[in-house]
């Protein structure tokens, strides 16, 4: 991969975090108790101390991190602005849904990162706790709530969708991303789009049925 | 100062720090550029840590974090319910003006804290460089725009008198605090209420005139 592709990965993942930064905090705000509200905050400044170590491996890579960030701004944006949680359980699908969907695919294309930034980015994308405080918010709140259970699966349903036009975009944008998916040599890139598209729609169908929602 | 009155004092600062954080990233997304979005993230988290140093704290005097901030919640809440920014300069003097009054009668207050939580104190309400960010964002948008200026000295007074407004209830309702105010002993309460709600004003006009508004 050129090192324009690492950057432009770089770039998305960086804003990718200081967005859940913002949205983290927000749904801090939607907390039903003073200690959920706590925890929630504690995982969005995890969520800005992973954008930190982000942009000093850019500066590290002789680039820009405000610049290397800029091209991806709108996309994401506009990914947050179609979906506003208008309560904390929707905060909370959105999350889990959210950076599940974004871990899938940063593992995808880590193979052809260098070993320290690939290593970089599995850190940042570890779970940090967030996944488990989600999910037993969740089945606890739609297992005897039917209306509650077909309204967050509704909004689980809609990320993937929302995920993947946004991801269209950014990926005719950037040709320097978009070469990850143009296979003039096989070993540098995504040789199987749809193979890759699949694969991140199992693991998404596979964390709604962790939430005891069909996909 | 009995232990009560000092756990009532930190649990206030404690609810205080956690709504900064909430309130700075809420601001962060009105951020007109990325790097004054990057700028406010990073201070917000700076509340963050603030907020567990003084939750640190109260776990060494042996008071319990969420039960010292409990009484806080609804006036806190109300007092930001009620100044909610339109926008990223009122959310700035919104800061830099509450920081500030905040940290004039923390400062009244901590004489009668212990050393160690009195050093706390004062660390966490030194100035982080938010002043001269906002001050300078402030001044350049109102200096050559009178319609600005105008509505931000308003805003900017408005701060005082809800926040004079909530800590009278706060003030009434917590009997530890009244202490405080009650002096009983002179060498152990602030003897003169009017005195001191006298300095808090008159560090609100210097704060006001820093801005380039009438107070």
């Amino acid at each position: 991969m050129t090192s324009f592709a690492v950057v432009d990965l770089l770039g998305l993942l960086a804003y990718g975090e200081l967005s859940s930064f913002e949205q983290m905090a927000a749904d801090a705000q939607n907390a039903p108790s003073l200690q959920d509200k706590a925890d929630m905050s504690k995982f969005a400044t995890g969520e800005f101390e992973h954008y930190e170590r982000i942009c000093a491996r850019l500066v590290n890579l002789g680039a820009d991190p405000l610049e290397a960030m800029e091209p991806f701004v709108n996309a994401l944006d506009a990914y947050h602005a179609q979906l506003i949680p208008s309560n904390w359980l929707e905060g909370l699908v959105k999350s889990y849904i959210g950076e599940g969907i974004a871990s899938d695919f940063y593992r995808e294309v880590s193979k052809f990162l260098d070993k320290e930034t690939a290593e970089l980015v599995d850190e940042v994308l570890s779970d940090n706790g967030l996944a488990d405080f989600a999910i037993e918010r969740i089945r606890h709140a739609s297992q005897n709530d039917s209306i509650t259970a077909g309204r967050l699966a509704l909004w689980g349903r809609r990320m993937m969708g929302e995920m993947i036009a946004q991801a269209g975009q950014v990926a005719t944008a950037r040709s320097a991303l978009s070469e990850l998916f143009i296979a003039t040599e096989p070993a540098t890139a995504v040789d199987d789009l749809s193979g890759l598209v699949n694969r991140l729609t199992v693991g998404h169908a596979r964390r709604m049925d962790v939430l005891g929602f069909a996909s």
